[in-house]
């Protein structure tokens, strides 16, 4: 499946949130890894300037939230619902790692929809909450000092979202032209020619010079432009012989 | 090497940061994934309350920071400076995604010291400052909105380190006392005891029914107390029929 199709599947569903900055801020984690459905299950404030300030560019996240009573109503329609959970506490069933939960998030959206859920600030989610949940997840932290907030939370989950959905492609790399092999053959047939030509280099007694001279050019894989400086450079030194 | 002396040698730099609150986030940020050292590259506003307020529990890291008037100053003593960028740009080297700086980062942590660098909020790095760091590294984001805060940048860095750095170990599952085998196969003689006092199972004509039974409880890998809790109930629908 579309990697794009899959994080459309997903909601981030926050509960009780206190704090309306904290709401933006969730929206804009969201937004900047391709996420876009937010339900806000009784949030204390609601809409409001600070949520949108927060936001940033993802107005729109905010705009299109869902606000629903309850976190029963939240989970309707899903097929995995994923409780982030920042304390160690007793556990119905074995919680499961950022990384391995958004592994087995965006597969489940093969299926139907996913949710995850993200508790007050303060409190995070409440035993009957996570009794509606069928994943605890924890992120990996400090454990002597785990109080991520919760806009960090909700980044580094979707994060790891579309990590798992969305294979990134190449790294990025909009350096120059590479040089062609001709032209680098040409560079180093001129820069033998002018070490020959100055006396530094003696074709009867090698000594590997040319070998050692193209494994150190190898190394960085010229471009072209990088080539004609490097000519352009051997013939002043040329003239000037 | 130990997953915690790897962190410890790893810095992250902030270079010519704007807000104080974004100072602090990424303190907060950093503490939660191990992380303590933190040098800033001439700040427009440190120390400040703002930053003392974001930073939450993490004011040590705060007080221990450096503060230095170049970035060359910042990265004295590195073997492997990494460059966050967001945008795609001529690039002298190849950038790297997270996850793989990370692993690089920390593999280099074993023969020197490590430094994440990370611009001003609105304008990033200069070319001056990117051409000082060895590894421009990009977080995966939506291409539509990829604008990550300072905070939010270096909050998922710091986790990546951390993944890179620390087996996490098991994940959490705090809840009760598995049952013994002996506690599940006395369960499992009470319960057919029942089911055939109440005529519920014949054994003359078992119909698969133990072996479904076996399976089912099998799934759930019962806990000392639910065993007690199913056998109480069982006693007291025996003695009711």
């Amino acid at each position: 499946m579309n990697g794009a199709v899959a994080l459309d599947r997903i909601r981030i569903v926050l509960t009780r949130t206190s704090h309306p900055g904290n709401i933006g801020a969730a929206a804009r984690a969201m937004k900047t890894m391709g996420l876009g459905r937010l339900v806000l299950v009784r949030p204390e404030v609601f809409p409001d300037p600070v949520a949108d300030a927060r936001a940033s560019g993802a107005l729109d996240v905010l705009e299109g939230a869902k606000v629903v009573d309850s976190l029963a109503d939240a989970l309707g329609g899903t097929v995995l619902a994923c409780a982030l959970t920042a304390r160690r506490r007793e556990l119905a069933v074995p919680a499961r790692w950022a990384r391995e939960a958004a592994l087995e998030a965006v597969a489940s959206t093969s299926v139907g929809e996913v949710a995850l859920v993200f508790g007050n600030e303060t409190s995070g989610l409440s035993n009957e909450e996570l009794a509606l949940c069928g994943m605890p997840v924890m992120v990996p932290a400090n454990p002597a000092y785990s109080s991520l907030n919760l806009g960090a939370a909700v980044q580094l989950m979707c994060y790891e979202l579309r990590m798992a959905a969305m294979a990134p492609g190449d790294a990025p790399y909009l350096a120059g032209q590479p040089a062609s092999f001709d032209e680098v053959e040409g560079f180093f047939g001129h820069l033998e020619h002018a070490m020959i030509d100055s006396g530094f280099h003696d074709p009867d007694n090698p000594r590997r010079l040319m070998p050692r001279i193209r494994r150190m050019f190898g190394r960085i894989r010229l471009e072209r432009e990088e080539v004609g400086i490097l000519r352009g450079l051997l013939s002043a030194l040329e003239k000037k012989t």
